[in-house]
């Protein structure tokens, strides 16, 4: 074991602050990581709450984490001292269920190993997640990230990417088809440049005409007002896919509406009860409402790769560890384009 | 035109009692069919009630018809004098639009021409249903009836059977393919039947035990009683497919917990506000929620052959014309096994 500097939510005081964790020594099929830079998620935040209610404290959150390899075990060969990777909302998983040979480990039947907040069976107690300088991982769930890009601003590909590029990837978007986006915050700006960078007609659909620069900037070819009913009479009936980002519960026939014949809307925000949905909606056109979550670790490699081709990372505002509280409270507001990562190297002052 | 007895609804008065109609002759592409049985399905119900607001009066209800041909128009090659043939839902549609070039004329762009109740652009007005002694049909619009199965068991295959074989014809379901049909009514008695026929592993769900018998009748393997909390949860993330054949509102929840991974649920029965749903049921497993309505003309065809050559008829109630309105308060208390079809040589009494 070893102690490591990180920051941690307590039970009696939800505010992060600066906590000594251990990490385990590498295991033979171990990597090791030093962190340079993590994301903030809001599955952070509902865990440090305990929104969910299974948080087991003290919460170290953070599952966008970026950073260099300092030590592999013995039956680590794919990677070496010195390179760049990364570690997502996963860090274990049965690897022998249905789910994890089709290399979908984030429907494991056995319940996948989360970054933080996990049964951690090495140590007992919980995993530790990315608020921290170091972490270790099996071989298995570390992905390695592109070196050409910018890496900071790919911390946040390791869950709002995957999120957002799983869906796309498993329907088939493709060339020429329209795709809607509902929402544009941390995992829609993402689905906004990966449905454009596969080609797709992209509307940014969203309550807020302030955001039409920012989503065409994106690579929105057009912005659809979701409130002014004439705009979505215009486009009734016309998407071949909707990636829904919004992150609670909401009335979806509106969208429903929007879905062409055999169309799928795939919910990947909101985890928490809708509203009241037409059964005459989908039955009519038959229509299709999906739900997708994070993505395999294949998928998450190969959406890296995407990136390092297509030179696309996310929009993010770095700050220092020290000012979490404060960007969470960001995040609660709306109020961050697109993303918080955090300079881990802030955690030595 | 011609004047045929009908058996009809008024506005002012929503009991059926008989009518004399018009019928437009024969045009060079219709067929004229002599109606020997029609089925009575709850849509006739709601129609002649005007639950859906949108009844043109005098309503002819009737969309499950068995007849024989009496005249074909010159245009017609693959229809004769005296053959058994069907018409269910719908008479027309546009044939040109994306939806009726793939064969799927139930969502056309242009909205098809439903079997009664729809715009009639030939004698103007709207359209009168089954429950009349004929029908003048245009020939894209009319089965050919295998001759082997009993005719009068056959009516409902064209409505109630193809709401239910389209969607386990879309979705592929296999055998092997572990199937919950959801209802045990007009349409999941045939969803019983017609996954059985291919193969599936059927369970019945339902909330009530005393149809166990009759479920394992039909073809299913096995009965899982909804409401009992235990069963429930020793089938969770089990099902391949479900078919949700439940006519009214209610929680699709416990059902979704039952689909496997990547696994759909079709609502075919449902064409009202859901209770809410909880997005996370769909998102923990990429399940899915779709919607299906009847079946196209190529499809229906193929229903009725794959029904000729299993043997495969409805499971029904015979009734004459005149006892129309006691059916309809007997199907509304869902106190039928499993359609009543009328003997529509009753309208000469």
């Amino acid at each position: 074991m070893t102690n490591v500097d990180a920051y941690a939510a307590h039970a009696s005081d939800k505010d992060l602050e600066p906590l000594e964790i251990e990490r385990r020594e590498i295991t033979e099929d171990d990597v090791k990581i030093e962190i340079e830079y993590c994301g903030v998620c809001h599955s952070d935040i509902h865990q440090v709450r305990d929104d969910w209610g299974n948080s087991m404290y003290p919460v170290v959150p953070g599952h966008e984490i970026v950073g260099r390899v300092t030590e592999v075990g013995n039956n680590v060969s794919n990677f070496n001292e010195g390179d760049l990777v990364g570690v997502g909302c996963m860090v274990d998983s049965c690897q022998d269920c249905a789910s994890c040979k089709q290399d979908l480990e984030q429907y494991c039947e056995n319940g996948a190993v989360m970054t933080y907040n996990g049964p951690d069976e090495h140590l007992g107690g919980h995993t530790y997640g990315g608020y921290s300088e170091q972490v270790v991982v099996d071989k298995e769930f570390v992905l390695d990230m592109p070196e050409n890009i910018d890496t900071n601003a790919a911390a946040p590909l390791l869950c709002a990417g995957i999120t957002t590029w799983s869906p796309l990837s498993h329907w088939e978007v493709d060339e020429g088809d329209k795709v809607g986006v509902i929402g544009l915050g941390g995992l829609g700006h993402m689905g906004v440049k990966f449905a454009d960078a596969l080609g797709a007609e992209v509307v940014m659909i969203t309550r807020s005409p302030e955001k039409a620069d920012d989503a065409k900037r994106l690579g929105a070819d057009e912005v659809l007002i979701s409130t002014d009913d004439d705009q979505m009479a215009a486009h009734q009936g016309s998407f071949d896919f909707l990636l829904n980002t919004i992150p609670v519960g909401h009335d979806l026939d509106p969208y429903i509406q929007l879905l062409g014949l055999d169309a799928t809307m795939v919910l990947v925000g909101a985890i928490e009860p809708l509203e009241e949905m037409h059964g005459g909606g989908l039955i009519m056109g038959r229509k299709r409402v999906a739900g997708s979550v994070i993505g395999g670790i294949k998928e998450t490699q190969e959406m890296l790769n995407f990136c390092g081709e297509h030179d696309i990372t996310c929009d993010v505002e770095m700050i220092d560890i020290q000012n979490i509280n404060e960007a969470y409270e960001r995040v609660v507001n709306s109020d961050v384009k697109y993303r918080f990562v955090i300079d881990m190297d802030s955690l030595k002052n």
